[in-house]
């Protein structure tokens, strides 16, 4: 059973190579996309290499529709993009992933169906698939080098879907099991530093002295320290100074 | 010769497959990076398969940078990220590849140099590889299904250190003036400090003294420490030792 969450669906247009076809269904699967469908595919259907390679994601190819023809293959759908490597005049919108994603979701939340067009490994898609689509996608690339394959390309689209459907915040400091060391902790740390530095005559020259320790107080505060990570500094600090004689 | 432009440094870490550095090298290209470096690979070096999956972006293979050791591999650099599959209990910033990026293009705008590690396929990076590094990147996949291999995770984070690549603002050229402590430096200075805590009994009991050098090799990553604070913390260790009888 494909997951209830509204989605874009994925359309391997004629491709060739099972391995691609698996290594598709993974990509897909790895962002939760997993409607798969498929127009024509090279080796016939079910195909055992497509298989082999999908593991783990193997539903999406048992459930993958497979079509006669890029039209079937959208019937359902109200917007539909084409994934092309070189832009074409073709006097359509070329998006980003990007942005592309961006429209898909407010076009899926807005109860639309959206599907994206891949082409064949070698050749990509033809003219007449891409008039099918309302937009075009096209991945910025190296301009000195393009060599994105078909599950690769399904990856940065499925990325894109996920990457904005989430909200990821931008840092997650694990917040909830960081315990930051507060202020008065700080100080704590910084007075016992700066008590046995002072025995131990590091604060020297004389003249210099409270300009370093106004240093060493400036390091401690700048630094993110743990409560943990005090309670060891503090811990260092009289060891190094227990001796052993 | 590579490319002019600054960039982090993609460090794979004890590769498996000669097929997916050639991979890797490819997803690197794809979007502009082409400094890899190489810790360590399984089969040695050079490698055949690698040679054969990297059409097109054989040059990174031959410019590849192969080290010893993590520790070698970043001592150049400033700033780290580690990529892991799981969020793990480091206390360190957890970051999307899309922060992670932004956060090395305004270092690297300011002068600084980044670096990326990556695990090898099967076990990914040990917990003594992510103690060098000052941040972790995870890549947010389905939490049903995660099955990123190796050149899959390089060529996400290659897509986004390219796709946010836009001219970063003057403004942060000022962040230049500090002249950070490269990972060289942090490596010196937690040496120092873990053999002097180990002659002092620090790590005690034993069962326990692994566990707590990683900690604080954590610690020291983790903290933005400067050239100045590295060489204060190294004559303060030196002078708390210096015995006055």
């Amino acid at each position: 059973m494909p997951s209830p969450n509204p989605q874009p669906a994925i359309v391997l247009v004629r491709p060739q190579m099972g391995e691609n076809i698996g290594g598709a269904a993974r990509a897909m699967w790895n962002f939760g996309l997993d409607r798969m469908r498929i127009v024509n595919p090279r080796d016939g259907w079910p195909n055992q290499k497509a298989i082999a390679m999908s593991s783990g994601a193997g539903r999406l190819l048992e459930e993958a529709q497979i079509c006669d023809s890029v039209a079937d293959s959208i019937g359902d759908c109200t917007y539909v993009f084409a994934t092309t490597a070189r832009a074409r005049d073709l006097t359509k919108p070329v998006m980003t992933p990007e942005h592309a994603m961006e429209v898909a979701r407010e076009k899926i939340a807005a109860g639309e169906k959206v599907a994206v067009l891949f082409g064949p490994e070698r050749a990509g898609l033809e003219n007449e698939d891409i008039a099918h689509a309302n937009a075009i996608i096209n991945v910025p690339v190296n301009p000195e080098y393009a060599s994105l394959n078909l599950a690769q390309c399904v990856l940065l689209t499925a990325y894109e879907w996920m990457r904005g459907k989430v909200d990821v915040a931008p840092e997650r400091m694990e917040l909830a099991k960081t315990e930051w060391a507060n202020q008065a902790e700080i100080e704590a740390l910084a007075r016992h530093y700066e008590e046995r530095l002072d025995e131990a005559g590091f604060f020297f020259p004389e003249p210099k002295a409270e300009g370093m320790k106004v240093n060493l107080r400036n390091m401690w505060s700048r630094l993110p320290l743990t409560r943990a990570d005090a309670q060891m500094l503090h811990g260092m600090l009289r060891q190094l100074l227990r001796r052993k004689d």
